[in-house]
C-alpha cells in the first residue's frame, strides 16, 4: 500500500480510529459500486460524521495531493464511486440526520448520507412528495442521488432528482464550505453554482447537506398494465397517449425476457406470453386520473393490447410498482454477470431504438433483456453475461458501442440516469463534442486543480 | 471613440455596412436597457443574422481584445446589457426564427432572438404551452430571457426559465460553436454546461439556439380576485392556501399604491379603496380547477377579504391578468424615475418583508408601490422618484441597503428574477459568500480568459 502511514494517522487522530478502516476485509468492502466488472481496492476508508469531518480530510487531502473518492450507499451504475488505487474512500453514510421538514414553503433540509427512502418517508408523514424514485431508492443515498443526477420512473411528469434540489452544502477540495442555494423559489444571484455540482459525479466538491422541494401528495393514483404481442403496438400506445396531451407519471415498458424474469421473481401474475408490457400510472385530482386511466385503458385496446388489467386497489397498484422495480434483480438472478446500460432518446424514437437493440442482441448472440421509462426515452438494454467469458465480453463491449452511435444518431444520450463515471468515459467524447469537453475540463481544472478529487473519471 | 477604426471597417467587412451602426443617434438607442438611471454609449452596435455572424464577431473581438456586450430586445431590469464604454453590442434580434415545433416530443427550437410572446403563440398553436412569462414577455427574447433566467407570474406552479431550457447553442468568447443538450427528458452526460449558461447573464457565452420543453395546455383556468383592507389577511390566504396542498398557477399581490395606480391606467374595476388585491389563477383539469377556485374563494373570506371576485369568462380573466401585468408601466406613469426592485424570500416570510417594506418606505420618506408574485416570495417594491433629485437618490439607495439586508437575513435573496448585472453588483458579495464569489470568479476565468464578454457586470 502506497497511501503512506503518516496520512492514516492524522486520518486517525481527525476521525478517530473507528471511523478509519485499513483491514483488508474492510477495503474489499468498499472496492466496488453497484457497476458490473469493475473492482479497485482502495488506500484507507474513513467515515466521516459530520461537514467539520470532510473539511478535515479534504485539507489533509489537497495538502497531501491523496486522491479522494466520496461515496455513500455505492449503489451507483456506472463505477462513479469506484476507488482509485491508493485513494481515501470518504463514505458518508453517518451524515444521516434529516434537519428540517418545513410545510410552509413546502422544502427539506437533509445531510447527504440519508437514503432516498427515508426523505420520501419523511415527505409523505408530512403529507408532501418526494417524487424523484431511483431503483436503488432503498438503499441509495440523496448525496449519491444528488451527485448521479439520478433520475427514476417518474421522471416525465416530475423530473429528475436536479429539478428538486434548491440549495447544498458542498466542502472545496481545499477544504472551504460553499453553501449555495435558499428556500426562495425564485433566485437569479450569480452563476448557478447549484446546478454545477449536481450531476457532477464527486468530481467538483463533496456534497454534505441538501435543502430539496417538496409537493403536495397527489390526492389519487391508478395503476394499469397492459399486454402486447408486438412490442410496436406498446410503443404506439405510448406516443398516442402524449399526442391526448396525457402526461403520465410512469409509463413503463418490459420486454418478454424482462417480463418472464419478473414474474418468475416477484409472481404478481404478469402474462409471461407476451412481447411486452406497459406498465402506467397516472396521478393527480381524482376526476382527473379517472379521465385519463379510461382513456389510456381506450388507447392501449386500440393499438390491440391482449389484456389491459387495472388495480383494484393501492394494494395491487404497489404489488405492480414492486414487480417493474424488481426488473433489474430479477434478471440479475439468472445469469452470473448482469450489466444494466441506460441509453435515452428522444420519445419519438423510442420504438426504432428497441428494435436496433433486439437487432443488436442477434447480431452479437447475446441475452438482452430491455426494460425502462418508455414515457421519457430512457431504455435499460440489460446484458446478460458472464465476466469470465473473455470472448463474450467483447461481444458486449461491441454492441455497447453500436447501441451508445445509435443513440447519439438519434439524438439521443449515452446516460439518462446512471452518469458517466468510469463505464462510460470511452463515450463522452463522441457524445459531448470537442467545445464541451474542453469546457467541463476547464471547468474541472477552475474547481480542483490538483485533481484529487473522483480522479479518473467522467473525462479525467 | 476609442474603439479603433480597423476593428469597425472588419466588422463591416464581416456584416455589411447596414448591419454596423456607428451615428450617435444609434448610439444613443442602445445606450441603455429597462433599468433607471444607467446609460453608457457603446463603441459600435451589430446586427447578427445567424451564428456565423456570432463566430466572427467575437473571433474579431478576442483577436482585437475588444469587449462585446449581447443584448436582445433591452428590456432587461438590472442593466445586464449596459454597454460599457468602447465595447461592440451586439444585438441578436434578428436572429428571429423559431426552426422547429416537435408535438411528440413536446419541444420547440428556436433562434435566440424571437420574443417571448411568439414562443408562446407558436406553442399554443400546437395546442401546446410554454409556461415562463416574464413581464417583459411581449418584448423580450428568448435569448434574454435564458441568460438572465427570467421568472413571471406562474414560477410557484410551473417553475422559470431554466426548468424549460433542453438545449442551447452557445459562441465561446474565442468563437467556437458549443452545443450542449437534447430532446432527452433525461441526459446525465457530463457537467450540466446547459445550466451553467442559463443565467450567467453574457458573461460565458453567447447563446444563439435554444431548445424549449413544451407542456400540454391546461385544459381550463379560473381567475379570482380578492380584496383586503389589511395586507396580512392577504399573506394569511396565501399561506392557507399551500397548506390546503393546493398550488395554484398564480398568487399575484398589489398593495394600495399599485391598485390605484393600475386601476386609472387600465380601469378593469378594481377596487380602490382598499390595502392589498390578491390575484388568484388556477388551472388545468376542470374539475380540479373548479374545487381549488372554489376553495381559494372559501380560505379568502374565511380571513375577511372585503371582496372576492371570480372572472364570469376567459376575457374578464384576461382583462384581469393584462391589469396585473401593467403594474410596472402604471406605476411608471406616476414619476420620473421608476426603479423596480426583486427581493425575495421564502413564502413564509412574505408578509414580514412587506411590513419592513412599509416601514423602509416611512424612514426614509420613500413612494414605493409593492407588488408581486405572492405565491413565490418573489416581491416588487417599486420605487417611484426622480434620478434627477440626487438627495432622494441618496435615500432611495440607503433604503434598498436595507431592502436586501433584510432580504438576506429572512433567507432570502436579493434578486428572484432580474439579475446582478450592474444595478446588483455591490449587494451580491454580501448574499453570496466569499467561497462562492471565489468560485463564480474561478469559472468566469475558465470560460473567458480575456473577460470580453460583458465586462463589469456580476462580479467583474
Amino acid at each position: 500500500m502506497s497511501l503512506s502511514h503518516s496520512v492514516i494517522e492524522r486520518l486517525r487522530s481527525i476521525l478517530g480510529s473507528d471511523h478509519v478502516l485499513t483491514a483488508r476485509e474492510d477495503l474489499i468492502s468498499y472496492s466496488f459500486d453497484g457497476t458490473a466488472a469493475l473492482q479497485q481496492l482502495p488506500g484507507v476508508v474513513v467515515l466521516a460524521r459530520s461537514t467539520a469531518d470532510v473539511v478535515a480530510v479534504l485539507k489533509l487531502a489537497t495538502e497531501t495531493k491523496t486522491p479522494v473518492v466520496t461515496r455513500g450507499s455505492g449503489t451507483g451504475l456506472s463505477g462513479g464511486s469506484l476507488p482509485s488505487a491508493d485513494c481515501i474512500v470518504l463514505c458518508l453514510v453517518k451524515l444521516d440526520r434529516i434537519l428540517e421538514v418545513d410545510a410552509a414553503n413546502l422544502t427539506l433540509m437533509t445531510e447527504s448520507g440519508v437514503t432516498t427512502i427515508q426523505i420520501a418517508e419523511a415527505a409523505a408523514a408530512a403529507g408532501l412528495f418526494y417524487p424523484p424514485d431511483p431503483g436503488s431508492m432503498k438503499i441509495s443515498t440523496i448525496g449519491g442521488n444528488v451527485a448521479e443526477n439520478s433520475g427514476g420512473l417518474r421522471g416525465l411528469k416530475y423530473g429528475i432528482t436536479r429539478n428538486y434540489v434548491m440549495g447544498l452544502e458542498v466542502v472545496l477540495p481545499d477544504g472551504e464550505v460553499l453553501w449555495t442555494g435558499n428556500k426562495c423559489v425564485k433566485d437569479v444571484a450569480g452563476y448557478s453554482l447549484r446546478d454545477l455540482f449536481i450531476g457532477s459525479e464527486g468530481t467538483l466538491g463533496v456534497i454534505t447537506r441538501v435543502l430539496l422541494k417538496l409537493l403536495p401528495k397527489p390526492a389519487a393514483k391508478k395503476t394499469l398494465v397492459a399486454t402486447y404481442d408486438q412490442m410496436d403496438r406498446a410503443a404506439q400506445t405510448v406516443s398516442d397517449i402524449i399526442a391526448a396531451k396525457i402526461i403520465p407519471c410512469t409509463l413503463e415498458f418490459l420486454d418478454r425476457t424482462t417480463v418472464r424474469c419478473v414474474e418468475d421473481f416477484a409472481k404478481v401474475g404478469l402474462p409471461v406470453d407476451c412481447e411486452a408490457v406497459l406498465l402506467m400510472e397516472t396521478d393527480g385530482h381524482p376526476a382527473a386520473v379517472a379521465e385519463e386511466a379510461s382513456l389510456m385503458e381506450a388507447l392501449a385496446r386500440r393499438n390491440g393490447a391482449i389484456e389491459v388489467r387495472v388495480a383494484r386497489d393501492e394494494a395491487e397498484a404497489n404489488r405492480l410498482a414492486a414487480a417493474r422495480r424488481s426488473a433489474f434483480s430479477a434478471l440479475a438472478r439468472v445469469a452470473p454477470t448482469t450489466i444494466l446500460e441506460d441509453a435515452t432518446v428522444p420519445r419519438s424514437e423510442l420504438a426504432r431504438m428497441i428494435r436496433f437493440v433486439e437487432g443488436i442482441a442477434r447480431k452479437y448472440s447475446l441475452r438482452i433483456g430491455t426494460f425502462g421509462h418508455m414515457g421519457d426515452g430512457n431504455l435499460h438494454p440489460t446484458f446478460l453475461t458472464d465476466e469470465r467469458n473473455k470472448e463474450e465480453m467483447a461481444r458486449v463491449h461491441h454492441a455497447f458501442q453500436e447501441i451508445f452511435d445509435e443513440a447519439i444518431r438519434l439524438g439521443g444520450t449515452i446516460t439518462g440516469e446512471h452518469g458517466i463515471g468510469v463505464a462510460k468515459k470511452d463515450f463522452l467524447p463522441k457524445f459531448a463534442g470537442d467545445a464541451s469537453m474542453r469546457v467541463m475540463r476547464e471547468l474541472r481544472r477552475a474547481l480542483d486543480p490538483q485533481g484529487i478529487l473522483n480522479p479518473g473519471k467522467m473525462f479525467d
